[in-house]
């Protein structure tokens, strides 16, 4: 059984306590946040968890095994490296940190420790992401082209981070978790339409080795919601439509093919084909409730995350070189590892 | 009466010899292509219609008032120039021209021999596009914060220019002509994944004043067709769906509101407020039909074409400059006019 | 402050129990259900709750002045008549009951006993129907032609009840609502696929005054989840879908329009008009928390609820007789008021 | 070379004479029509084409093989009888025949003469209906269980029949040659709208052997078109969309399973099963020229349409079945073959 502590009961926080409540394997013993009325809440509905205003609390408690942080992501570095300090596994929310020197120190820290970290990727543990990352590992795509992704809707406008942060954050590290390499280089346009506050709407474009290309669409100011990704590979194609009820993922037996030609025939180099469309069952398993279960896994048996801190730094780097670009308006930065 | 003679019979050129030719105003007199078979159709479809293998027969022909050009993009400039300077009124494909610097001759020369100069930008003569001019005009939008528009398909690869001089075109033009204020920078990325071959998938950015900001997405190798574009107001916004049978157009009564507040409650700031969606009835007359009928009351009355040469030129520059950024990754391109 | 005690912790009741908890002006102070287990679940969640495996317990708690009743369709009456003999008010699922008798009987108890006796007719307390009955009622589509609905989906087979009666209710209330009239006949088609099974899809016609028809579509065997209605007027048409995220009601500004004209020329006396399509905003509060506060008022200050036990004895009454037109493939079954 | 001469050249007529002037096995040689603006039409289109305004001209015209007949359905029989007689093969618009006894007739006459009789049941020449012709004669569907349809638009509202002779000898057609089987009898419901006028919308039902069970909701007053069709079998499920633009067909893999289990268990008998869902890439070929090729090839080699006359015939028989439950509001009417 592991005993968990939760700092922060905003929007995400239930969440990590329901489920981290429910699987037999761990059980949440105290909940903090900075607001009174939150920590009713969690009075209301979790009579036996400990509430307090003061994080710290939970650090000291020596039931607790680990921390699970859902806080603004300015907090996260700071407090993930407490828990560590005080030996506890850590849990964060995405993105891991605000800074890669951060992620690094946390990845750095965790290692000494010999703690487990793990961010909160929580697209990686759907059924739709699963399926995608099967059908691409079996190599019926072919050789990747393009990674297209679309994440739009009205509000929620930040105060700390632009919008690359807040939503470009659960597609890069579902790109990530895909594609399995990482861009070399970056170039972010945008604008923020609220005078003094973050950008509100970014494009982002990652080049990698190979012809790759990923580009990410993000959007606080948009009046419809839009979840929506291409993958082009030159065999196959897959759409991946989050807001579809039943079919969110569907495989496109379609491509171009090459034909050797002379030259000047230009008219005879490219085919096109098109084949039937697969839309496979995927499995609807609330992601946090798998990846609640993973944490106590890889705690348990002191197994590597499949989100573990590498996988948050490589997010937060292109997040902070992104933003380097969107400041300057396209302009190109290149990715050193 | 105006007697049209058409060059360039492949892809578009029937539709422009069927639009031309109902009208009571124009009919079409002579149509040129180098290809024979491309003839013999013309012939089987209007026994009356002259037809010939080189164009300059449709030049020399006294009977001819005005030339309408739908050949590849790289001949525009010299078959229209020699139009002009031969007495003939043009009507001339899109993009107008290969690069800005033809534009501004053929814009000159038309304007020196006071004859019509025309391009073909299909989409403004939509019953959709009229009607969002319609509602931006009306100033229900507000203050116009973005534009964004995918136009993605499978195919077909072009094999002299990149796919923003083929798909990005339209949308150029359609923003162009609701927008009316000319970008002053852009930054574009996007990929050739046929060695040898122009990039068929690419992302263009264009910056205005007043934080308008406006983003085209173009893809030859996507394995769905979308056509979507939308423009956010500060007071409604718009979704305009090109492939939606019936209701292409959608102005959503959504947006954010600003309140004045201490600046340590960013919390209170903005506000969303959503309502109504409202889809106006559209005209559904062939765009091209209404704009064969708009070419004609202008040589005959000696108006401006709506798309007139500079317009055709605006488009240009834009197309010349992206794909200048396109070859340096983002590379901000300013605009000078 | 209102105490309820539920009778039946199945699917429906946790609903239940969360929405009369949650207001101030009542709450649950009991629940009861035959299943050990399913009572574990209340106390967990809800450890103030009493629980019973007897019902009657329930009854005879002077606490409790309102019994909510979630209980399989042939025990609603008798636990409805044992809760009114006994002082109670009643709130019971739909259908009401197993007869239009037993109907007859329960309203006749209740107002005699000057006691509240409401159905759970959910869907006429959502944003959608409400709207709906709003837009009727302005008088904008004019005279109402008729009334089309499917309800299908896979799953899950009743044992007890056939189609109708579990999935049709949910439309017939709907229906009721808006159309305010009674139906003077029906004829019902449908078939059961599983041997000694009730039947699993359902067709069914109700024949109005006036030339106004109902149709219902219902189906526990497709392979795709459809819950969509038409309203035809004579001036407008309403499209109802309940699965659409966000414009769930559309206003089409549609219909025919009838000319005067001698009666050898056909071809003059229909026209058809096409207009703009309105989607108004809904009010997105969950249905059964209105619905809840409404039945406690009505407690409260002796109203008669909107979906009283005649509403519940109309919709009993349609399905009684569709069921007899069912069993004689059709056969038209007249309605006796 | 067959040598066609089409009698009416209205809605459909220009369709037929198109594609009988493709292939190079046919050619039209005459229309005829009442109407000289239509002939007129004609002649501009097929200059080479003779038109009159009388049939009779095509029925002793020794030059034609054929006729192909597309006026309104009260002629059908007549007009096809005198071709026949003639010695006229004989390509006849749906319904065939206005009673079943003309149907009954002219199959006779056509066996009589040993001429071809073919009815153009058009959408069984479709990619789409093909595909799913191909899915279930390969079983993968299992125990056909039921086939509902659903076919409404706004107009256009037919004077001489009603709206199951226009809107749903399309779906009686398809599922003709889909299901393979005769239902056993009918039960309608409908209503018209206008005074005077035939039945605007309607509910078809038919019942067959083995508890199969058809519907057919049809409809010229609807605010939206709808193309929707389910087939249930017992192993998958097809849904078949017309509207769709790429995915008109899709199989799900979706059903129940019947346990054996005691009978006071209900809970335990029935199962669902979900699977992947398929979209098979369909022929695009417009389906009225496979049509012609496939008239013109039984002419040429005496073979039996698979839209013959008996087709024809077993499409009538229901509909003037189902027109006499419809003036009964759902009386069954047994068949009797």
């Amino acid at each position: 059984m592991i005993n968990i502590g939760v700092i922060g009961y905003g929007y995400w926080g239930p969440n990590l306590v329901r489920n981290f409540s429910e699987p037999p394997e761990s059980q949440v013993v105290a909940v903090s946040d900075m607001n009174q009325k939150r920590l009713a809440l969690v009075k209301n509905r979790y009579p036996a968890v400990e509430v307090t205003g003061n994080y710290k609390d939970l650090l000291s408690n020596p039931r607790i095994d680990a921390i699970a942080i859902a806080t603004p992501v300015s907090s996260h570095y700071e407090l993930a490296r407490q828990a560590l300090k005080n030996g506890k596994h850590v849990f964060v929310e995405k993105p891991m940190t605000a800074t890669v020197e951060q992620a690094e120190r946390l990845i750095e820290e965790a290692e000494r420790c010999q703690l487990t970290l793990m961010v909160d990727h929580t697209f990686i543990y759907t059924g739709a992401v699963s399926k995608i990352k099967e059908v691409l590992d079996s190599g019926r795509l072919g050789h990747l082209y393009y990674y297209d992704s679309v994440r739009v809707n009205l509000g929620l406008f930040q105060h700390d981070v632009n919008v690359l942060w807040d939503l470009a954050v659960h597609d890069l590290s579902i790109m990530d978790y895909l594609v399995g390499v990482d861009p070399q280089a970056v170039s972010a346009t945008g604008m923020s339409h609220v005078q003094g506050q973050p950008e509100n709407m970014a494009y982002l474009t990652c080049f990698f080795e190979n012809k790759m290309i990923a580009h990410f669409h993000v959007n606080w100011l948009s009046p419809v919601k839009i979840r929506q990704t291409l993958l082009g590979g030159d065999r196959q194609m897959i759409v991946y439509d989050d807001l579809e009820p039943s079919e969110k993922v569907r495989i496109y037996d379609k491509g171009i093919t090459l034909n050797d030609g002379k030259e000047h025939v230009y008219q005879m180099m490219i085919g096109y084909r098109t084949g039937d469309m697969w839309a496979p069952q995927l499995d609807n398993t609330e992601a946090l409730r798998i990846e609640a279960a993973h944490f106590v896994e890889c705690v348990q048996q002191k197994k590597l995350p499949l989100t573990d801190g590498k996988a948050g730094l490589r997010i937060v780097r292109i997040l902070e070189l992104a933003s380097k670009s969107l400041a300057e308006r396209g302009k190109l930065v290149e990715i050193k590892y």
